[in-house]
């Protein structure tokens, strides 16, 4: 049986201002390796890779379809379907659509279904825990990846393991938001606690099943707006009214969380880093157009020359129309920047 | 009698890279008014201002010359000569160009040599100031302009001052180099001293002289080289090879810590700043195209975004070319990276 990558492209990337655009949003971009973080993902899990996948699905926004489209034909894939969301709707509308896209050709087809922007060092590690994680799902199991936490990290959710299921797959004991760093501490102290990657495997038919029981808004919308939507271009287009009126929400608040069905593979190991900042992004400081007298900066620049002078922990980030100073320690802020474009009614900057 | 102001305009401005540059150093750049600082200064001690003015002579650096007829151009000032260097030689070569020039219309008069580089809140108060140096002039001193004090800054040398000529008048009694903190705060504290700017007013053959008696070789390669010198368009080049065979020195050094003609007009009250480094460049923090959400930064840009989160006390200069992120309590360091970019080859950002 293959399985349905089903690749969640539909994030802004507004942490990632200033390269982060509308237009093209972070996981579009060269951040971390010679290809785009899109790409990477895609090709983790193409068929030209591994064989037990499918070409792949992917859900993005909808001005994104051609970049798509672009950015797999450079490296000669074709997907199964490009679906463009009207607006964003969240992960719960997405592993929805995914699943109704999915029932349409096999209802007990297993879908993998990833966002774009993240990060994996090793893939045939990341390869390998799917293999564990395709037989739990089998045995009817939404499955979630529990990357080892390499330190206490206060950005990310963290997964409890509970009983064990199969080799390497558990029962999920509780799901925990992001921690502060005590807790953190606490969960690498006392062991059996994993970041939460956002990563799913699991049957199509039972993420419908557990959104009709726990979610049945989303469920209706989401697949309403699959059966009403039109084709433009290469793009499959959802319905705007469909989608537009499905509730937005986190697959983890709507299923995960209450599902009896929630699985668990860990540790996974792979590597893995959730793009969502810029301090998780790495430096060009040893690049020829990059002075850095400094410690620790991340730079980040589309060709112009860039000099820290006496300047530790700084995110310098250059683009041909706009410039980002930030502290790494407070990555996050790069936010509030983006609301008080928006503020300044600076379209053309975002 | 006239007095011949004389705009020393040939330095290099490294200490504000990237907006200065070798074909367009600081003094030409609007950086604290909407005026540049080689025009303020102009403008400060010219006939139209105040008719005991003669026509400024400029002294400037050898590709600089259309740069400052179009300065002077957009304010209707005529000089009386730009006079260019073919390499810079310090600040005693060019009182003696100016002694040399000036010796040539009318040996005792009056010369106002000054840095193109200055800013000056109240320039009527600096008039003032300059009217009192003339008498003292005209007695045969060589004068030059005691800044008061505002606190203790270790980026500036000292005058002390000695006995009174005359009113608002004095003796030197000592140069004192850029000091300490503890030595600038103790000659706050004592009183008597005062930051000096740099600003010389003298006649001709007063300056001519004591050169002849200290610092000869400067005085004859200057009269040489002004003697050989041939017009290139609207300017007047210095000889190459005579100038560039004058020892570099600067008139503090060469002339004023040796002379007994030296005299100091002080406490000279008229917001003087020395544009030196960016630090003492006022931000654009409050502008459109800036963001600012730290404290105490100072920003400037050629029109691109620029967004500080989460940062205080930073330099951030973007032009259409390179970015600068350096400490404010650090500004000199603009330094090193400018002789980084010389070790890079990077002529084309230099």
């Amino acid at each position: 049986m293959k399985i349905q990558p089903v690749i969640m492209s539909g994030g802004a990337g507004t942490r990632l201002w200033p390269m982060s655009r509308a237009s093209h949003p972070k996981q579009f971009l060269k951040l971390v390796t010679d290809r785009t973080m899109f790409q990477e993902t895609a090709l983790r899990v193409a068929p030209e890779t591994d064989d037990k996948f499918a070409p792949p699905v992917v859900i993005a926004g909808a001005g994104h379809g051609a970049l798509v489209a672009n950015q797999l034909a450079d490296l000669d894939i074709i997907a199964n379907e490009i679906i463009l969301e009207p607006s964003p709707r969240n992960t719960a509308a997405v592993a929805a659509v995914a699943g109704a896209w999915v029932e349409g050709q096999d209802k007990d087809a297993l879908i993998l279904l990833m966002p774009a922007d993240h990060h994996i060092e090793d893939p045939e590690g990341f390869r390998n825990a799917v293999a564990i994680a395709a037989k739990a799902a089998l045995d009817g199991h939404i499955v979630t990846f529990g990357i080892k936490a390499k330190h206490a990290h206060t950005g990310y959710g963290y997964i409890e393991a509970g009983d064990a299921i199969s080799d390497g797959a558990y029962r999920v004991a509780a799901f925990k938001e992001k921690p502060d760093e005590e807790t953190a501490k606490a969960y690498l102290k006392k062991g059996g606690f994993y970041w939460n990657a956002g990563i799913f495997l699991f049957r199509a038919s039972d993420m419908l099943g557990e959104l009709d029981a726990f979610a049945p808004d989303i469920r209706s919308a989401a697949t309403n707006a699959l059966k009403e939507s039109k084709m433009s271009g290469a793009a499959r287009r959802l319905d705007d009214d469909c989608f537009n009126a499905c509730p937005s929400n986190s697959i983890d608040y709507a299923v995960m969380e209450r599902t009896e069905r929630a699985a668990l593979v860990a540790p996974v190991d792979v590597g893995w880093t959730d793009i969502g900042s810029w301090s998780e992004v790495s430096s060009q400081s040893g690049s020829p157009s990059v002075i850095d007298f400094g410690a620790e900066n991340i730079v980040r620049t589309d060709g112009f020359a860039v000099a820290l002078a006496g300047v530790d922990g700084l995110i310098v980030v250059v683009t041909d129309d706009a410039v980002l100073v930030a502290r790494k320690d407070n990555a996050q802020e790069v936010r509030a920047v983006v609301e008080e474009l928006k503020k300044r009614g600076r379209e053309d900057l975002l």
